[in-house]
């Protein structure tokens, strides 16, 4: 069984997996950098130990899924925000340890590769892996391999510039698709209908504070036919869907998975989102030509583990 | 020698090309649509037969470039908007003829392998190719293999929207990249300034008409320091980084190669090009990674007779 470790901000949770991808015993502990990057290698090595304790044969590989980017030849993480990673090598004491490779990946990177391996993208070998959170962020798998780009970050698909000169974005330009298809981006929608709309359910269920409004309310509005809210979904439908049927011209992939928390609302989206693309994308004019199938990811927070797992796996 | 077949709307240019993508002697012939895929089809014999007339043996393969979409294994055009070729064969009469594989490939991902090979893009195995011509196109090679998309049409990379609600693109969205970055694009854009600009160098070159404006006449203008020009040039500078940002944002390619019409501008264009890039593409706050060079296309219209010739050359 291979170990896969997802190094999160505040988590590390890490599983045993198999080369399917099916995910065996399980264990998380609190991400510590009260030490700097000694007391996180040593999560590290506290989680792995603790899966592997009654094993008495070596792991094909252990694989890391970071948030950030990374060099995976060196062992190294090149940048993280929220972790005292940079440029540490996280790999060398594992190495050392438990006598296998130990292999790197962005986060996002990890979670594209286990939807492919055993989640809603099984089967396809080019893939755009989406999460839609409290930021868009994806990773991309051309050929069956991961396009980990020139510096390892991986691919940013929330920062293309959707509407030039809109919203101001994180990442210093205005405009980018990830201030209006994340979580956050629908939020601040649903805040902007809101205040045009003083009796609307959003308006009632937020009690006069914009900050209250959650994207899980803006959809129960909607569900419940709220006028403000329809509007709110509508236009998050639009911009989400600009997005996609960019990435469906540039690279037209298989399939486009969707993850991350807005995807459990799918139900509210599917239908409008896939009219906006079969009207939109450029290949429209070929209707026998093949088609981008757009698909909800199905592993949630396992896919990380799962790729990272198998990052190391040589059949993949 | 390989043979090379750039097939247009209006020409049909081909050439014998080495394995190193070297042009040998060539040729070109109109392209005659009279009488259908056959005449088409007479052609590319014609133009074949004329360079390998010397030659006693098969040549290693002929590759052709169509400006559509294809289906290489089934030797099938499978969509272009100016030639009546929709859904026909068009290799296996080339294949009867010379006794050697005929390969087909989207005309852009053509010129994108034929600078790789022989051109700017040389020594690099992932490329973003842009020309800025009438439209945007592009080519996409990834760990040096062309990447063609579901459809094989290869990646519309024009056809992202960067000004959702924007200008009307001829593909029917409103705002794409090649509404603004094309040539096209900078002369709408000259025009719009001229317009509100009547003393300026752009409204009498023009006389009185923004439809005499060219692109060529705008950076002439530019350079010769007219102000109306500096905010056209400076407005398409904008316009078409935003897309090139996004596109390193996406794919942080090693590098992205730049031809078509526009680029013979390129003096005017590379410095606040570069500048713009530098202040806003996302993996600036590592200053230490690598980042994505921009470079110029170095074979013109040689480009895409290389790339095909080449399609059907094993070692690429």
């Amino acid at each position: 069984m291979y170990v896969g470790i997802d190094l999160g901000g505040t988590n590390i949770a890490a599983a045993l997996v198999d080369s399917d991808g099916r995910i065996g015993e399980r264990t998380s502990i609190r991400a510590d950098s009260s030490g700097g990057a000694k007391t996180i290698i040593d999560g590290l090595i506290e989680v792995s130990e603790y899966l592997l304790r009654d094993t008495y044969s070596t792991p094909p590989a252990i694989g890391i899924g970071v948030p950030g980017t990374v060099n995976d030849e060196a062992g190294e993480v090149v940048f993280t925000p929220n972790l005292p990673l940079k440029g540490v090598n996280i790999t060398r004491e594992l190495q050392e340890r438990f006598g296998c490779p130990v292999r790197l990946g962005n986060d996002a990177n990890c979670a594209a590769l286990g939807e492919m391996i055993a989640g809603g993208a099984r089967g396809a070998q080019d893939i755009v892996f989406i999460t839609l959170g409290t930021g868009v962020g994806g990773g991309l798998i051309m050929g069956g391999r991961l396009i980990t780009g020139l510096s390892g970050g991986g691919c940013e698909i929330g920062h293309q510039v959707i509407l030039a000169g809109g919203r101001k974005c994180g990442c210093g330009r205005f405009g980018c698709w990830e201030s209006y298809a994340s979580a956050t981006g629908l939020v601040k929608t649903a805040a902007e209908y809101r205040k045009t709309h003083p009796y609307s359910l959003l308006w009632d269920n937020s009690k006069g504070a914009s900050d209250r409004i959650s994207g899980k309310a803006v959809f129960e509005a909607y569900r419940a036919g709220d006028h403000a809210a329809i509007l709110a979904v509508g236009q998050y439908v639009e911009h989400l869907s600009i997005g996609l049927v960019n990435l469906i011209n540039m690279l037209e992939p298989e399939l486009i998975c969707i993850g991350g928390g807005v995807s459990y609302a799918w139900d509210c989206l599917e239908e409008p989102v896939q009219s906006f693309i079969d009207a939109e994308r450029f290949y429209r004019f070929s209707p026998d030509a093949p088609h981008t199938r757009i698909v909800r990811a199905e592993l949630g927070n396992d896919a990380g583990i799962i790729g990272a797992a198998l990052l190391g796996c040589e059949s993949i």
